[in-house]
């Protein structure tokens, strides 16, 4: 049950003022009041103002400048690579999809990495930047902080890394793909602890590497860092074929963290590799679309795709097949209308944040 | 136990042969064989010489035209679209992978779409030919037949449809993932048949769309079309997250299928979606490394990721944790010195074709 029901410009307004209160500038704290609210809107409420704290403390430790400008290091007519100069990961997510985006618009094609970054919120943000512009498709990825286990290992060394496609349509809602590379997010795991229930089989290991659905043991060997973990999309073992989501965490890892000079694996953490800031690394991509195909044939094309697939016959006893980003146009249409639900711990944290800093809480 | 194990150059130029003989020129025919032979090598024999038989009956049919030649019907410095002409998915693939290569060479990125193709082979033989040059990552993705049913559903309404990255390295061998976006592709339900043995949980759903482990029984639903099929990567409703193999599965369709012009899902097979011809998508990304950092930091940085991944601590039980391309690396050598095993079923219609082609057996 929620704790609250706000309204989500308000809510935005609310995180904006505390971000400025730690010293990030008025540009960039609506930048990351907007993307952290944004995630709330779409239904994924880990990485909306329930990061905030987190966020908040980070600045205060000194692990987050909250100053700090991007500042290109490479470029070319198609290419950039930017560091974040440890900022907050939003502003510097903003600053490079907005470039790469620009890039595309010149040359068909624009890729930019990030690195010295940090938590960036939910990928399909800067993906779905792409949109505003009609004749785009982005791409966004991220590294994190290693809370999955590699097949065959018993040791959280990759990320729950997410991948982003953002793609136009015409008449259907875009496509708009936002995933973890593992079976599930860290969040699922602190749902079932709250409910005292078993994790599902397949969604983690104990500390053994052995497969496991104690969800207090899983809980605690990650926050202690004792071994064991989330597995890879795909489970434990190869008989599901978690070595697949393995790779794919390797590969958003390769291409945002190793690309881009940022930190890999299990050294995306505070005091890791040689280093106290966590340095996550991002990846953006955009491809304009009419560079490859005329662009009703392909939106036209978007349209037919995503009937077809939800006009397919229903397995036995559903009702639905969904299409990606579905599900959580339809929570932001509904949050939009009627305000976003908040938990009692994060309006707590909110409040605790609003007395510390000032700033006034009337949400 | 295989039927025969042959020579690898052998089995190359007998290859080529019978692609002569059937109208391929000597150069698409070398070519072709090279990445059919390659899978063989890579131990992954469902796309070797296996397929010989079906790409010979595909010409014999009309369905494959012996003596296309890809045409570029776009084309921008780092961009371009190729038809296929309906030609063998290989020569199109490689012509498709090198015009990128080299615009990335260029440029520093090379994207290029491929339509109007068949079947291309491993994805990950493209994505492998940037590792010739040092300092390019390859990206190579296709789509295929539908085998494979959407979370929620009961049809085949899209393919196997693989993605495959290729990343250079320094001392350690190249980082090379290729993998199908389902749990499994269709040839493990053929050798589990063949054992007679259920397939595991989570690989399939029945016509009802019901989870299924009655391997008989998918097999016959598959060839006959009669509705279940193949799990996405991930498995079975939402769970395990069967739907983000499921949109793994559609981005790989939207980039080789729908930015191509290619034909999509449901309709990439004969005389669907109004056309006679296959028309299989391909896409072909090549991304040039010191455009974004110093190349021997990356490749240096590679090096670190591949031995902290199977340096971490093993699970309980097991010996050795794997990095992608590593077990194919190994069979490689192993094959070129030894030998390629071949099936029974191979080597008796190698024979078939090389009576009716009057090309000379001697492998």
């Amino acid at each position: 049950m929620p704790g609250a029901v706000v309204n989500d410009e308000k809510l935005k307004n609310f995180t904006s003022q505390i971000f400025q209160k730690l010293g990030v500038s008025g540009e960039d704290a609506d930048i990351t009041a907007d993307i952290l609210v944004a995630s709330d809107l779409r239904g994924i409420p880990s990485h909306g103002v329930a990061r905030l704290k987190r966020y908040y403390d980070g600045i205060k430790n000194g692990l987050m400048i909250a100053d700090a400008k991007p500042t290109v290091e490479k470029e070319s007519p198609s290419t950039a690579s930017i560091n974040a100069n440890n900022g907050l990961g939003q502003p510097a997510g903003y600053f490079g999809m907005n470039l790469a985006i620009e890039k595309a618009k010149k040359t068909g094609l624009g890729f930019v990495t990030v690195a010295h970054s940090n938590h960036y919120g939910i990928a399909g943000y800067y993906a779905m930047m792409a949109l505003d512009h009609g004749n785009l498709i982005g791409i966004s990825m991220t590294n994190s902080a290693p809370l999955v286990v590699p097949t065959f290992s018993r040791d959280m060394a990759i990320g729950t890394n997410p991948i982003s496609l953002a793609v136009p349509t015409s008449k259907e809602r875009p496509f708009v793909l936002d995933m973890a590379t593992s079976v599930v997010p860290r969040g699922k795991f602190e749902v079932y602890e709250r409910e005292g229930k078993p994790v599902p089989e397949g969604w983690a290991v104990d500390e053994h590497g052995v497969p496991s659905t104690d969800t207090a043991r899983i809980v605690q060997n990650m926050a202690k860092t004792l071994g064991g973990g989330i597995l890879p999309l795909g489970g434990a073992g190869e008989l599901q074929s978690g070595h697949k989501g393995y790779g794919m965490s390797l590969m958003v890892d390769i291409l945002s963290g190793v690309l881009s000079g940022a930190k890999f694996g299990p050294f995306v953490k505070a005091n890791a590799g040689g280093e106290k800031f966590i340095n996550v690394g991002h990846f953006f991509g955009v491809i304009k679309i009419d560079n490859f195909i005329d662009l009703d044939q392909f939106k036209n094309t978007m349209d037919k795709m995503i009937q077809t697939m939800k006009n397919t016959q229903k397995a036995k006893g559903e009702q639905r097949v969904y299409i990606h980003g579905e599900k959580e146009f339809e929570k932001y249409d509904e949050y939009r209308k009627n305000g976003v639900p908040l938990q009692d711990k994060v309006v707590a944290n909110l409040k605790l944040m609003a007395e510390e800093t000032g700033v006034k809480y009337d949400l």
